[in-house]
């Protein structure tokens, strides 16, 4: 195989790197930090990008657009956000160029000086909010149901493909509602809706809850995410939903006039995924042989290859072929045929093993004279010589067993990689071997930083389902009246 | 009616200004300069993405990602292009803001100045050349046909919504061949595919062109545009597709081995529509009641408006609606409803003309009696009873009629618009009443010049389809083979 991986036991990290660039996902650009989302990643993006929004639109959601740019006043305003967001920031200072007689390049013209700077967007709140202040009067107005899909900037100084880069895509939802009650089933009806595509179209599993003070998000009462296990045992926060309460009404004057003609301030929502998640594709299924896609979000589904040695071998295998398609597109299966004459088949089974299709077709003289071909999938990389008559059944049917089963596995895996600790001897054991740890916890800050300090490890989240039952916290030795979530993460 | 419009007569200017407000298209955002797209003008904005989208890939190309920035000095590689968009941009100088003690408030750090500025891509030929340059080594790996949906930033000083803002949102298709036939092949297919999108979903009609040398793309060798009429008389470029040359292939250092084992430089195309499209669409059809759309890019097809006095009366209606809706979305047909109770259904209807709705349907008691709804399109404003039975055909069948009148009209409007001139009396003469100027002109920059200076008509484009034919140059008296066209232009 030309393109060999770093296998994940050699090399986790790596394995990853060499796999995002190799199976042509992205790469990094001649901007510090920042990517090249090739087009065999961009076209998986795209698919979760159709139905994610899909799912907001179902849910009552409209798209619009805020700009860019936000004056850097606008960060002042809400004291906790500044704190989390006005840093690592991208800085507009000038807006103009000018040649630079002495090397024939451009320097920037010192006349063009901006009277108040301006940030790059690394999230929208405070545009965002700003805006609606105008279109706000009345109860009537509300809810405000709006997405946006954007690209922000964070200047990260440790940067990973996709998991971690200074720009990256997204999208952002950022609601205004009467009610306290009515945000806070908002959060949670988005948390629903990320932890149902990640489950459903990731093959993903994902454990919903609630993030500790520590970890919430920079101007949210309550910050809920998303959390998925990667093979190496680490934690991927995935997606997060944010009850605003009224903190960036009142830093933006957003007030409305309530049913009984009461002046309030509106309450709000905001909630996030990005190409992160493309990160937590490919650490969830993928193999020492290069992705593993789930049927749903596979660029193509099925790939053809031909096996021949003559030009006439293959016009008839062609032919074949084109019927098998035909049949294939007509269930909403998406397939592409390799007929590259430059390439040996075993060139290409190793590629599109690579690139992580679900399932292989290949096809040769003796297939046509018995009326076979063989199918090779990609998750377990069984194959097997199927009849063509009614191959496109057949491979429905394939297809839904490679979603579910990727799910499964990694459900498997999950719950293999998840372990009730008591102690803190325990704890430090766990956490070698890595994966989720459900432990009591004191609730307080100060423990939450101990047990960062001493072993990276954080509270990935509050699980919204668990037992209830006492305990003692496993660093502290205080009363707990639950288990919470630890884990190394991303 | 609650929000009247300035009229097109009275003022075309404020008109076009007050619709896009008022209508919920778009408005102006804190940032100078930059808008904020509502929802029901991003609703619009997502269909025409989505018909561009699908006849790009229909013609073999895929979306990817480059990034937002693009290091100064890229811009200094290719000398025209440098010219002409490495002046009015946003510069990014610094990555850090800090806590001010005095003031409470952030400053820029003085400590995070970049080495080297980065500027928000104004258009992304540097940085894709730059990337090209990596991915290319043999014929084997063309063409690239690459298109990327992205925001952009020039930094203009008068800005009008959608037409002219510091960022707006467009495509652009940056593509690599081994050939120069295939490369303007391309760029004329891809002007095919612009114009194709105008006249059957914008229902505008529009003039292929090539640009004469001075309105010509910085970097390229041959600029093709596509130019409608707007109803006051001025032309605007509505897409355009360059032929790029070799030019940015040669300032990146792009070569490939050719079939024969040659090095050569990589052949270029670069093509874009923009959010500039909005404003065309508003222009182009809609009158001094609102926004006219065209049934294929409308959010909504149509709309019901409930007439009663009574809740029981409501209820009944509201029955029959939804028979009627589920009708017409079995035909994909797009339907709301709008029983809203704190509206009367004199403001609605109004609402919905000023939003353009193609077609309203109004039922009360006394068409439920009949079985009959009276129908409303947007286009003519005329008025007609129908009977329930077999509405759905009724409404697919007007859909379309509306779809081919409003683009026979602007059709219409523009070749009665459209004027031969041979002297320079005629020209000026014809440049007051507005619209397009068919006329003899020698070829030179310099009688360009001059007729700009000397009336702000510039030359639109030299069409594709024209009639050949000797002529004297309408300003200059100098031989001509053809005639040019001239507009006042946006």
């Amino acid at each position: 195989m030309a393109k060999e991986l770093t296998s994940r036991s050699e090399n986790y990290s790596q394995w990853y790197q060499d796999l995002v660039i190799k199976a042509d996902l992205a790469e990094n650009s001649a901007v510090r930090g920042c990517m090249v989302i090739k087009p065999y990643g961009y076209a998986i993006w795209e698919k979760m990008q159709a139905e994610l929004d899909r799912m907001f639109k179902e849910t009552g959601h409209v798209n619009a657009y805020f700009p860019l740019f936000i004056p850097k006043s606008f960060f002042s305003k809400e004291a906790a956000h500044v704190e989390g967001f006005a840093k690592e920031c991208a800085v507009v200072t000038h807006y103009r160029l000018k040649n630079d007689p002495e090397t024939g390049g451009v320097v920037v013209d010192p006349e063009a000086k901006l009277e108040e700077e301006l940030i790059i967007r690394p999230t929208s709140e405070t545009i965002i909010w700003n805006t609606y202040r105008n279109w706000i009067q009345s109860y009537r107005d509300l809810p405000i149901l709006i997405n946006q899909w954007a690209n922000v900037v964070r200047w990260e100084m440790r940067t990973r493909l996709f998991l971690r880069t200074a720009e990256f895509l997204w999208q952002e939802g950022h609601t205004a509602h009467a009610t306290k009650e009515e945000a806070i089933a908002e959060t949670e009806k988005i948390l629903d809706v990320y932890a149902t595509f990640a489950e459903e179209f990731m093959a993903m599993p994902v454990i919903k809850g609630i993030k500790s003070a520590n970890e919430r998000f920079a101007g949210a009462v309550e910050t809920y995410s998303i959390e998925a296990l990667m093979q190496d045992g680490k934690a991927l926060q995935s997606g997060t939903s944010h009850f605003l309460g009224q903190n960036f009404a009142k830093a933006f004057d957003v007030t409305f006039s309530s049913k009984e003609g009461k002046l309030e301030h509106v309450w709000a929502t905001s909630w996030g995924v990005s190409t992160r998640l493309m990160g937590a594709l490919v650490m969830a299924h993928s193999d020492d042989n290069g992705l593993v896609l789930p049927p749903k979000l596979a660029p193509f589904q099925v790939i053809i290859v031909p096996i021949y040695q003559k030009e006439e071998q293959l016009a008839v295998i062609s032919e074949k072929v084109k019927e098998i398609m035909a049949k294939l597109k007509a269930k909403g299966i998406s397939v592409k045929f390799d007929d590259n004459d430059n390439k040996k088949p075993g060139w290409k089974f190793a590629e599109y093993e690579l690139k992580g299709v679900p399932v292989r077709l290949a096809m040769g003289p003796r297939d046509l004279q018995n009326g076979t071909v063989e199918v090779a999938r990609r998750d377990t990389l069984e194959k097997q010589v199927v009849e063509i008559e009614g191959i496109e059944n057949y491979i429905e049917q394939l297809l839904t067993d490679i979603q579910s089963n990727i799910y499964t596995k990694a459900l498997k895996f999950r719950e293999e990689s998840t372990m009730k600790v008591d102690t803190w001897d325990e704890f430090k054991e766990a956490l070698k071997k890595g994966g989720f740890i459900l432990a009591h916890w004191d609730g307080t800050s100060e423990t939450e930083e101990k047990i960062k300090a001493e072993t990276k490890a954080t509270i990935r989240c509050l699980p919204l389902e668990f037992e209830a039952g006492e305990g003692k916290c496993v660093y502290s030795g205080q009363p707990s009246t639950r288990r919470v979530l630890f884990a190394l993460a991303y």
